[in-house]
């Protein structure tokens, strides 16, 4: 047993932190600025400029598309710059997402951002040559930009055979139907495509009936009918819409990995997406903790420093425990998927699906009182933070449904069912 | 002991209740819309016309400013509409702010909204006859808003003696200096009359330093410098100012009740304005129960209602167990506050504005959970319910804070000092 | 609405408060004593001679019986010395039980203490002349005891339909068979009597099944095979016995109110027992926070009184406020069952089981931790009241029975079946 | 980075866990059957002969002093028959501290038990040869028992600063007075030495003032008052004591590493003690889950499973990752100090000691819960391992000294001083 990090991860974890604190630091609170002007009167879906400029400084440095998964990778990683030229294990990426956590733009600026990098994982390990050519190549370049269209607002989509929208096989077309909302990544004007799942052959077995069809952005039948906000914050310029589509067809060869294998591809592509999650999130948490403790020290109530009040080390104490309890986690799961794949740790992906937005959320709350009235307001990056931790509580499967499974695959261990 | 309501709180809750249903509750989603569609494009600090017509007819009914408080009240509630012509107890009111609470808009219908209510009280109960007529009159009309300055940018404001901005006076004026931020209600195109809190002498006793003074809003030197947001919203057309005074001189006697009277008059402020805070929130989850059971008999997944599903059940009890349970503290803190005033009170309304904001964030968090990502979008409302509740967690003074309160007269009856 | 005790109550309060300063508390530590001694060499299951004597005293001052229900009291209250010669409603009796709950010893000594509190009740309601002749008059007399055997150690018993014991009707006799654990009293020399719960007709509806049964204590077939302990505790000189029915026959006289009567006489029995356990209990938190707060006070660490370290304030608040909640919702359940019965209670009467005992157990865990090592040792009350609290949280119906029982009553608001 | 544990804690690991199924499991309810039963009747302090069979038989197999520590092991490894003849990292020696942690009696049988491992040690670092020949060597064989008296009756222990027993140099002879209590170990009639803490020079530096001292158990002036319970089990045969020592004159080379460095032994000490002691209770956890899925899926009620009911599958859930990662921290912090040693790990260790206890207390609630009124009483080890969780929230200090230390490193990062 080692916790020490490998040489490449400690190299790139030095790297990007301090790419983050040379580059992205100094233009981020002017970025956040204009955004919030923009809001108030102009377009803030148009992203600044200055995205572009440090996603080429990030590319130069080789800093780029570091999610890469090692055994996946193939030349890509050559090929769109990742330092090294190849991909990273979990373990080794983990510590880098958690530091572009610490930033709202940071995983634009490194083509690391959800949706687009589970998007990309599903191409390079189920996509067909076309369509990787067609989809994966501008994605890695950071040319477009992707959604993945599965929760639907009619139905409790936590449950996902309960999904509504259609994806039916006519000929050489599929005919795409349905709505779909929290689509994250179509306010973005590269938008390109949309990675949809839906139902095809409602006789198969419960986990053989859905597909996963590639629709380009603009095809006749796709409406962006809103762009939905997360307590009041939407997120600009990804932001998440509600997407109908109304007959849109579009060659079979769109169907990922054939008719029928939405759900066997949709677990492979998520038990990594958590982890980048849980990771972001876990730098979110520090973040908050360093802002705590700062203020902590520098403010004065009652003739101490708010560090010396009341229960305010006791929580500091606490928030410590928690953010490393639930690192461990992460990077525990991590192991396990770079060692045995998803299905080996499908227990410790849910685990810290449920451990870690709780756990950021509460260390970010006791930040956001240590700030007073500042705390909620968007001066500070903590009230975004808190919005970011709660959703991440139900986005990629409720809070509920993930102990489900992580009691399923315990109550499992002495020969229960389900 | 007696948990019944007066006869006279069980017919206005009854009225107020009707009121809100037959009036508001239609009215009211098209509100959201169209002020959602003036953050977009147009002027949300604008009010729209709805909110007269409401009033008026609200007043029509009697059901206006009934906050009045029974033993301050005089003919003011004749004078301006009080239904029964006399104000109401503590534990009277508290069952109507429970209602209330349930809308956004509400408060403001029945002019018994914050801070107006509070700076109407400290008129009531300090202000001279020239004040009460001047600002008071109007107050109770409905014609003018007021805001109350006294939470600081640059100091721990939780500690109020830490308080920067001045109020000096020189010969027959005032000459108010300082910033303010967290202002509510100085966005609102009525607001005429800010109720400014500051240091008038520095030699004098810890709590005998400060004092308030009103200042009109559009006096040479009052400058709005922006509108703050908790949490992305800002609460058009009321919302959060930053404040700045720059040589602001107004009469001497603007000073409410003296130079030095300050922390006496926010004192006496304080009770009722937290009991109502508390039962609006209590009323907002309820609300949130409610919406809560409502989604959870009516989604299923996994072949069942979600009220069947894991802890939900359990969760919905135990909601219901915190909200009951925080009714009854509240309705007892007013109770106190009746039979012996805010001194009889100190340490029930400071343990009320610690279990009730609480209580209320984790209810409706639970309820949110249960709405899955609708729960954290505009459509419900939700998400502006848990903003709410987590900023009174720090508005009025951050829990941290009342602790110490409740921690200090525990202490105290065992012969501790402070 | 009024918070206020009625006069009875307040008089009564103050009387027993006097009789627990001055006959009880000087003795009670030699009591615990002179017990532990019996444990570790004699016979812990004889009553201290002082027990007798201090009932006598209390009897003599009209502090005799007091839980007995205003409107089942009858005459009993004059015949068998109770105060004012009538029963008290729950309400006035709640703050009395709150007292007595804070000494091991006071209940046995008013003749207040469960299980027989319980078992009078039943025989008060539905009891045969003959019935409360032979059995409740002694107990009212405080010359014998009783113990309630419902609970049975091979079935999960919080689902009260599983039960396994029976009580088959022969002719004009009862036929008993079983096993029971958890029979609290069965320990005392005094106990005479059990009031057993068990299947008498399987074809009946699933809450007509079952009867209750007096069955003597000595009748053949009946053994106690042995005394359990609650986390190492026996809770002598009552205690909870393991018993065994092995054919035992009694006339079917002793069927309370019919065969099949036994779950409709178990809803009545339980709300009043509940709101007693409960107030107890919050007598148990006030006596922990009190010994906390001393503690807090006398012992420094680093400097300081331990009550200005860390987070002891807030936790010290935080007790405060949940101790005050908890007693509110017991009182309005107790209210609610004064005016309406037990009906109208369900819900309060469930809330009121999972919210105190879960306070309490919080309370008295901060007091421990603020007594270091000794707050786990037998020298202050604090160990034993915590194993009282924890307990509390699986008798008389486990905390996830009862949350359940609320959840299907607000669910039920809306429609909900079960 | 890499979890997979070494080959040689694998293979200890297994042998241990095959020698606790073979050797220790079939006897050991027999072994707290006839505890009870001395308990009832007999003297429960002599130990029962199977300890030192089972001992005898796991020494033959090398599974004897595992917790030896690799750097300071030496020869004592060979000597004293530790398996492979050396001793181990706290890595390697965490998985086997978890195994033993399952029974109340393995620990002993391994020679691995508090406090004997950890006064070993300090007798390992800091002992002179002859201390070392004739304390360690016997402990080392399992010949001989020890205790540690740190804790006083008179003072908040928890700042040990505050310590008032005394250990004052004359001459060639330390005079040795005072009153300690929680001297764990002192019951068992193997136990020879003492090692005691007190003051020697108040005029030195707060933290060169002590003196740790080995008291022979039998020297004139040593007395044991009294054996402690906490929540009334006294751990037999070990016990914890109440000891006086009234001029007790011992050699001044009973002295370890000289006077005036107790604090600087006892922060080398605890490091590993506290490791082993939360790798128990994370044994004790796992085994508490166990048993709640056991009897969750074999006990029905309602007409279901108690694991399909209410909550109980996300408790389950919960607890999993309770466990795995309150385990990956402990894990981690052994991993620190194997690397750097003890300064290396403070906040590490602090923070262990107040996440593990905390957790397994409510792991093992959950399973109580889970087994009804079972789960209370001594048919299951629940109820002991409750208690056993609780008193370690208090014994090493409490988890608000433990906090302090880990908020005062905390804020040292943004130079704050304490």
């Amino acid at each position: 047993m080692d916790f020490a990090p490998s040489e490449r991860a400690a190299d790139l974890t030095a790297r990007v932190a301090e790419f983050m604190a040379e580059e992205i630091a100094p233009v981020e609170p002017g970025y956040h600025r204009d955004l919030a002007d923009l809001r108030r009167s102009g377009d803030p879906w148009q992203p600044l400029s200055v995205l572009e400029e440090l996603k080429a400084k990030a590319r130069a440095r080789g800093l780029w598309n570091l999610f890469l998964p090692r055994e996946h990778a193939g030349d890509y990683a050559v090929r769109f710059g990742t330092d090294g030229g190849e991909g990273l294990s979990n373990v080794d990426y983990a510590p880098l997402a958690e530091l572009m956590g610490r930033s709202a733009i940071a995983p634009l600026v490194f083509n690391c951002n959800a949706p687009d990098t589970g998007n990309m994982e599903v191409l390079l390990r189920y996509g067909s040559p076309e369509q990787r050519r067609e989809w994966l190549e501008p994605l890695l370049d950071g040319r477009i930009r992707s959604a993945f269209t599965m929760t639907e607002p009619d139905v409790a989509s936590s449950d996902a055979t309960n999904m509504e929208a259609t994806a039916v096989v006519d000929g050489d077309e599929v005919v795409v139907n349905g709505r779909k909302w929290w689509s994250t990544g179509v306010g973005h004007p590269d938008c390109q495509v949309l990675v949809f799942m839906g139902l095809t052959d409602p006789e198969e077995d419960r986990h053989r009936r859905h597909s996963m069809v590639l629709v380009p952005r603009h095809a006749p039948g796709v409406k962006v009918e809103r762009m939905l906000d997360t307590m009041g914050v939407h997120d600009e310029p990804l932001g998440h819409g509600e997407v109908s589509f109304t007959d849109v067809r579009v060659p079979v060869a769109n169907i990922i990995s054939g008719p029928g294998e939405a759900f066997a591809i949709a677990q492979g592509r998520l038990g990594p997406g958590r982890v980048h999650h849980c990771m972001r999130l876990i730098g979110l948490a520090e973040l908050a903790l360093e802002l705590g403790c700062t203020r902590a020290l520098e403010r004065s109530a009652f003739g101490k420093p708010l560090a010396n009040l009341g229960g305010n080390r006791e929580r500091i104490a606490e928030a410590r425990i928690a953010i490393d309890q639930a690192r461990l986690l992460v990077l525990h799961a991590a192991w396990k998927l770079d060692v045995g794949g998803p299905l080996n740790a499908l227990s410790e992906v849910s685990q810290i699906k449920v451990a870690v937005p709780a756990m950021a959320q509460k260390v970010i709350d006791m930040a956001m009182q240590l700030h007073g009235g500042g705390g909620l307001s968007s001066d500070f990056p903590l009230a975004g933070a808190w919005t970011a931790a709660r959703a991440l509580r139900l986005a990629d499967g409720p809070d509920e449904v993930h102990r489900g499974v992580v009691a399923r695959l315990e109550l499992g261990k002495y020969g229960a069912a389900r």
